[in-house]
């Protein structure tokens, strides 16, 4: 049985009867190919990724398996082209996701005039151009009562760098802040970003092969982070992971690192590590905190 | 007594009675306060600069010593006022030195459309846009007999990655290579690029500091890479350096990390540590090169 996935944060949203993801009881997650050359370019990404010896296993599981493609009835009720991947989400139940586009631009110097305009004045518009990424969209689990905070898709957009630093502090809080005088309490800082399973390392471990890898260019991809506030507030490990995802805009490295994103990259881990270092609790008690 | 400086591989030159930097023999470099806003720009960064105590002084030592600004008669004749620098080249006899512009952008987001569109189309006709960085001029110098090699401007400009990567080898070639059929060998880069001293382990204690420091963007800065190849041949230390020079569009960084610079920065070092890679003679001889 198809659905529309619960937990989509950014992208196409299939609903209203228009073409968006769906996913499977199986686990597998089918996105329509985009027009024009896009969808294309993402298969043969896929193909090519997945049959490419170079890439280290450490690596390979930042990014979604591929199944794929499947020429199947869309949401949209039209016959449609989709890739068959694997779904991010599977067995999260409540999970709280962050979409990031990573880069200070999102076009290649060999996109058309007509194309970096429109992208420069995105990039421009939103945080893109300033923090070398932008936040698409996030959910943020608070509790069963109120479900999830998800801000609307263009507030988000919007975000200054305050409200991107609000942003990161909100999405590993406790305590329900919507409403609060208190405002979010970043308590789950240490136990979601911090650690060594924790969304901190992930990204370095990224990090380090970004500043090698001279085989692609992920030119507008997107990192999706993630964890299970229920199982942090029990007491165990939160489940945090970092997937890369949206492959449409790839382009070949021709033996150059990817210094757009990685320097994104990079600015989003300062941003991080400073939501951790802000809500470090031995910091606040002996001083011995960075 | 003033004079032209006689190493110097872009920017203004203060020749055919045009405005340009003067050196004098005490080890000052007196450089023209650039037009508009960016000369007095460049004179707070300077001052603001020197009196941050938040430098730490083995990232100080990257940059020039100021000693503030005297208003004189200038190369093309009129009176005007300069920056009072640290000349850097002092005391090098015949130095080998290449300028690059690092940053695959070189406009700050508050910039204007019409400034931004000029530099926007630079970057991309030169390396800027596709390396994160382009190589603004360089001099390396090959014997008493032939002197120095040093490409038109222009040329050096129009680089392509193929070119960029062929003139850090040249940069350390221990032979004449023009009119040669060998082609540059490479010789000197363990010695100028390698090391505890050399180029690279200077990078790398820059990365280190732009992976942590949101007090500045370098907007639009130079590096200067230089060594003297004499002391290279003679079996001695190279004396390579690396200096951050031209401040004219820095920025206040406002918590946010210079992804810009650091992601050009990191594209240089793989540059770099691909050239002492492929001329590493361990590697050739016994293959435990990395």
């Amino acid at each position: 049985m198809l659905k529309i996935p619960s937990h989509q944060v950014a992208g196409h949203h299939a609903s209203n009867g228009t073409r968006g993801p769906l996913i499977d009881d199986s686990g597998l997650f089918y996105k329509p190919l985009q027009g024009g050359e896009r969808g294309s370019a993402e298969v043969t990404f896929y193909q090519e990724f997945t049959a490419n010896t170079k890439i280290p296993d450490h690596i390979r599981k930042f990014f979604p398996i591929y199944y794929g493609t499947k020429l199947m009835n869309a949401s949209d009720g039209s016959e449609h082209m989709h890739l068959v991947l694997q779904d991010l989400t599977l067995n999260r139940e409540n999970p709280t996701i962050m979409d990031i586009k990573i880069g200070s631009r999102t076009w290649g110097p060999d996109a058309s005039d007509e194309y970096i305009a429109k992208c420069l004045k995105r990039d421009r518009e939103t945080s893109s151009a300033r923090l070398g990424f932008r936040i698409s969209g996030l959910q943020v689990y608070i509790n069963e009562e109120v479900g999830f905070y998800k801000p609307h898709r263009d507030l988000v957009l919007k975000s200054c760098v305050d409200d991107v630093r609000l942003l990161f502090t909100k999405f590993v809080s406790s305590a329900p802040f919507e409403g609060s005088d208190q405002g979010p309490d970043g308590g789950l800082a240490s136990k979601v970003y911090a650690g060594a399973n924790g969304i901190l390392a992930q990204l370095l471990e990224l990090k380090a092969w970004f500043e090698d890898q001279t085989i692609y260019h992920f030119c507008a991809c997107s990192l999706l982070i993630m964890f299970e506030k229920g199982l942090a507030l029990e007491g165990g490990s939160p489940n945090a992971q970092v997937k890369i995802i949206d492959f449409a805009h790839v382009q070949e490295g021709r033996g150059v690192i990817d210094h757009n994103f990685l320097g994104g990259l990079c600015s989003l881990i300062k941003f991080i590590s400073k939501v951790i270092e802000d809500h470090d609790d031995h910091k606040i008690q002996d001083g011995d905190g960075q």
